[in-house]
């Protein structure tokens, strides 16, 4: 097999070069670490190559990305822009604070605005951190979002993080890589820490 | 049990903060995508942080990593600094160019680089990418790495990337995650593509 040469050619009615570009839909699940921190290293490559970022952020809590935004930011003020939203500040999938309701709300309200974007193609990545949740917990309808998805317009490359990813995602997105954790530090006492964790 | 408080608690002598705040040698391997991205990622935690950074790319080719090198280099410039070793300009893991003893030369070269600069703590994160293959090839000693990973003084951060990490290296570190490939673009007749592979 000559070097480079797909083993499987599609019969998509594409040209190579036109399967080539194709805009990606790209997965990072599984219980290990790096799915999210994978999905920002992904940014710095789009960036170089000058296209817009949305990062649309379904966290956790607060702290635990200040070290990408910050830096995701600042190359933002001196490259292709960046922006940065959060889904309902202080909004938590530990659902602590506020109802259940409210945090589906917001869920619904981040997923609406992620569909306006795509629609006006906005962003030329897209990153969707921790999005597999919202699903799982049925906020966002995964046949909206695999509809939305696979519609979308123009050259939009989308990355969606989270545990759990639904089947459908998975079976929708053209990369699918599993972060498993084989060792962790909290294992033997350890407790996150800055510049690591955050 | 408390939330956040540890399973297991090691009988290392150490307060809870000293371990906390330990630093740590993390591994990325696995056949799948991200180990090198992620390993960026935590980068730019670590330049939020105001740490001195060291890139030490045991390199399959020049283009693979300039989408993060460029703005790795652009955050050097407005924040703390990034530093950014090729081992031996060229070098390629597939072995084409040179001899092999050139390669092993460089590499090993490359490792002498990254001691000084452990010696001289020189920075606060290393990233040490792709280093999983000279040592699988030989061309570095395990326990002179082992050895002097384990001796390293200060709070230096080391990550290291690549497939197939020796068992003694995966004894060692702190986060081991292992990333896996559920499904790749390649699979289905799409070969790399820009601001996505580098």
């Amino acid at each position: 097999m000559p070097q480079g040469k797909p083993e499987h050619v599609p019969e998509d009615g594409l040209t190579t070069r036109q399967r080539r570009n194709r805009p990606l839909v790209i997965v990072h699940t599984g219980p290990g670490k790096g799915k999210s921190t994978a999905a920002f290293g992904l940014a710095l490559r789009a960036w170089n190559q000058g296209w817009p970022i949305g990062v649309f952020q379904f966290v956790k809590s607060a702290k635990w990305r200040i070290g990408e935004e910050a830096a995701l930011r600042a190359l933002g003020e001196i490259g292709p822009p960046v922006v940065w939203h959060k889904m309902g500040e202080g909004w938590s999938w530990i659902k602590k604070a506020g109802t259940e309701e409210d945090h589906a709300a917001d869920a619904r309200e981040g997923w609406n605005q992620i569909k306006r974007d795509l629609a006006a193609e906005t962003y030329r990545l897209l990153v969707l951190d921790e999005f597999t949740y919202p699903i799982k917990w049925g906020w966002i309808d995964i046949d909206d979002v695999t509809t939305t998805l696979t519609s979308r317009p123009g050259a939009q490359h989308v990355v969606i993080t989270g545990r759990d990813a639904h089947p459908d995602l998975l079976a929708l997105a053209d990369l699918v890589t599993e972060m498993t954790k084989l060792k962790h530090p909290m294992d033997t006492g350890q407790k996150g820490q800055k510049g690591i964790e955050w």
